[in-house]
């Protein structure tokens, strides 16, 4: 019976051959975690500007010509910020004593002056309330203290990274002394979250550290009890501009080489962890898809191309200058898919383009029933691919399991143990497939109605 | 019908009227929350020797004296162990870069030299493969890498704590350079958890630290590489002992004064946080229970003890002190509570006494049936009370939930966020229920058979 319905179906559009072979080489003879123990434990930490971010460059090269790749590196200046000491704590008051706070700078912010800085605290909860102050902002600690917090649920990072972003340069504006943001994070064990937050050239800037989800309830009951002085001392700095690259590899397409189905990961990460999650995950889920289709009998009909971004941390110069190099071509690229969400397993297909897209790519994604995998749904995009929005690049997503991506993220708990083999290479074999399909099937997908950049950005 | 089976029932034991009053007393009018708040905001960390124990030692007497109880502070010369800088590292090796490592130095470790000791690694899960060792650990940094963790199971701490607590020493009788402990840690987010660590008199000592679980983890896969340096650098040190203080409350018994029961807490802590679970809560839980029943219409019959304890943490100066001065009423100590387990819910009666003492207590336990609390399980003992054991002083324990207890143990996440107030009510209710009961029933527990010190010492 199974079989007399097997014969009643249409016959499937893709190769079940080709699907097998990328699926399970992906599944029983893959190295994604492998790779990423090497950009991990063997590399370390990649800031921007790093030797650190310099040796992942010359690994990604290596990895990607061993693989069979056509590879490249292409130039990109990034910035070259360097944390230093920093330390907080609550000066004492009458009937209470002093506490040191678990703090961490955010990257891009300026130290403070030797010996720190000393300030009253003014608690805030949203950049409108900051606004508010007005001219009593000025001289203050401004705290940024929102509510991102919920355990396996919906995070709200999206929410509350503007405030980590461009609080401090907002708080700045209105002459505050300093800024302290909660750590945008779902568990805490009093480890703060560093991240990115971000001046305009010219603007006033003040020193800015994240503080721990519990030294955020500290200063928020003592906020209760009456005023609360901290003293804050950053020893962080920008050193010059560092030429560093982004790495650029391509299974060339048989049939029409200009077209590109692009997949991006980022090969920088901050400075307190390995960076495993974030993003050596998803350096080693793109690495091994490129892998596995240069390994086909066949090419796909399109390019392949694997692009390690360099800089998605602080200041996205990786993403920028690709689109920039690559606009006289980025009318034929036909598809970007970006894995910067961790080590889950792989959940759904998202995807961002333009009316009809679904009915194409659909038939396609049986290969991955199994895998939990083959629905549409969640989001696509990705701060790398950003910049791609622009020439209405459709956005394509393999959406993973993100329940515990936030318990981690920025923190010196993003290490190589929070990767679960299994689960990589199950998402490592849903983007080979992805993008193979995408290179592969007869037409491309229809590109969305309107450039939507903001909409189409990445969590950072 | 049910006023009829009431009618058949026995009478209680107790007088419900002053069941309710204890039990709702501390589940609508209680102050065991802001008490420990005052220890930790208002205090902060307390290890003994410091401003903040003595602030305790002070706070403490004069909260009880505010409680109406007969109040004292008895003398405890204490050690005063310093922590100074803390750094690890493992140095890059042939085709890998360096890492630094999350620690902590165990109380009671001595300083490294100035710029730290580096040598090779080597890893061991327990003291038998220490021994094995012999000759070879000579002049190596001994990685104890035990197996706890089990988040909300059964914790592995009774089991793994004689690591931390001798490990360090015997592999300094083995000429090892320092000792690296596995933090002892149910959850981690890269957060080393302190703990002490023991040196006999005269006998030699080495540098001992703990590092958080992903350390531990990196390490055992570097290990699996090939040989693994590691620079250790610790600035702590112990300084001359320091006067201090148990302090102990009565509240007199009203026809047996000099039979007392009981109720012991800690108010050191360590000092790498406020010491919220560890052990505010369990001074705030015997505060109030002493607090409430010090406010009966009538006091129970017999005396009705809190001490909080000093140094519990690091050497148990304390208890003995307490042990040895208390020695002549010794025996007419009828039992012995301990709360040093967190501020999880009540969850069961634990009890170390002679035959027939459950049928003795059981019938009073009803008042705590709708708090889940009313039957009989689990341990029952304490590390401060634990000399007490050898004057077979019956040990009675409200059990808590401790499943999260071992996440924030020792470490900088012991902070009062930590604390569910309804749950510290809860427990404080149990506390002042069962106190009270073993003040007032007719008889008293029958005595355990035999002193069983070892066995009745808490988990520290």
């Amino acid at each position: 019976m199974l079989a007399l319905l097997a014969l009643l179906a249409p016959p499937p559009p893709y190769s079940p051959e080709i699907a097998a072979r990328l699926v399970g080489g992906a599944l029983t003879d893959g190295v994604a975690y492998v790779r990423a123990a090497q950009l991990t434990d063997g590399i370390g930490a990649r800031l921007s500007g790093s030797a650190g971010a310099e040796a992942a460059v010359q690994w990604a090269l290596q990895r990607f010509r061993e693989d069979g790749l056509s590879v490249r590196a292409e130039p990109v200046k990034v910035p070259h910020w360097v944390r230093g000491e920093e330390r907080a704590e609550v000066l004492p008051a009458r009937g209470r004593s002093g506490h040191s706070l678990a703090v961490t700078a955010l990257g891009g912010s300026p130290a403070t002056p030797v010996g720190g800085v000393t300030a009253e605290v003014i608690e805030v909860r949203s950049l409108a309330e900051l606004h508010a102050l007005a001219g009593k902002a000025r001289g203050k600690l401004i705290f940024f203290d929102h509510s991102m917090s919920t355990p396996g649920g919906k995070t709200g990072y999206g929410e509350a990274s503007p405030l980590r972003n461009h609080g401090p340069a907002e708080a700045a504006k209105l002459g505050a002394a300093g800024a302290l943001v909660r750590s945008l994070a779902t568990a805490s064990l009093r480890d703060p979250h560093t991240g990115a937050t971000t001046f305009e050239d010219g603007a006033p800037q003040v020193p800015a550290a994240a503080i721990s989800v519990e030294d955020a309830a500290l200063l928020h009951r003592l906020l209760q009890q009456g005023p609360v002085q901290v003293r804050l001392a950053l020893g962080c700095r920008t050193l010059p501009d560092v030429d560093s690259a982004n790495v650029v590899a391509d299974v060339p397409g048989r049939e029409k080489p200009e077209e590109v189905v692009l997949l991006a990961a980022h090969l920088d990460s901050w400075d307190l962890a390995q960076g495993a999650i974030d993003d050596a995950a998803g350096v080693a889920v793109v690495m091994e898809a490129a892998r596995l289709i240069a390994r086909l009998p066949q090419r796909p009909r399109r390019t392949v191309r694997a692009v390690l971004f360099m800089n998605e941390e602080n200041g996205l110069a990786g993403g920028k200058a690709y689109a920039q190099a690559h606009a006289s071509e980025a009318e034929r690229h036909v598809a970007a898919l970006e894995s910067d969400a961790g080590a889950g397993r792989p959940l759904s297909i998202g995807l961002r383009a333009g009316e009809g897209a679904q009915a194409l790519l659909a038939p396609w994604l049986a290969p991955l029933e199994t895998l939990g995998a083959a629905d549409f749904g969640g989001e696509s995009g990705g701060a790398d691919i950003g910049p791609l929005a622009a020439f209405r690049v459709p956005f394509v997503g393999v959406q993973q399991d993100v329940s515990r991506y936030f318990d981690y993220h920025h923190s010196a708990a993003d290490t190589l143990d929070k990767i679960v083999p299994a689960d990589l290479a199950q998402t490592a074999a849903a983007v080979a497939w992805v993008a193979y399909a995408l290179a592969e099937m007869p037409q491309v997908l229809p590109r969305p109605a309107a450039p939507a950049a903001r909409a189409a950005g990445g969590q950072k």
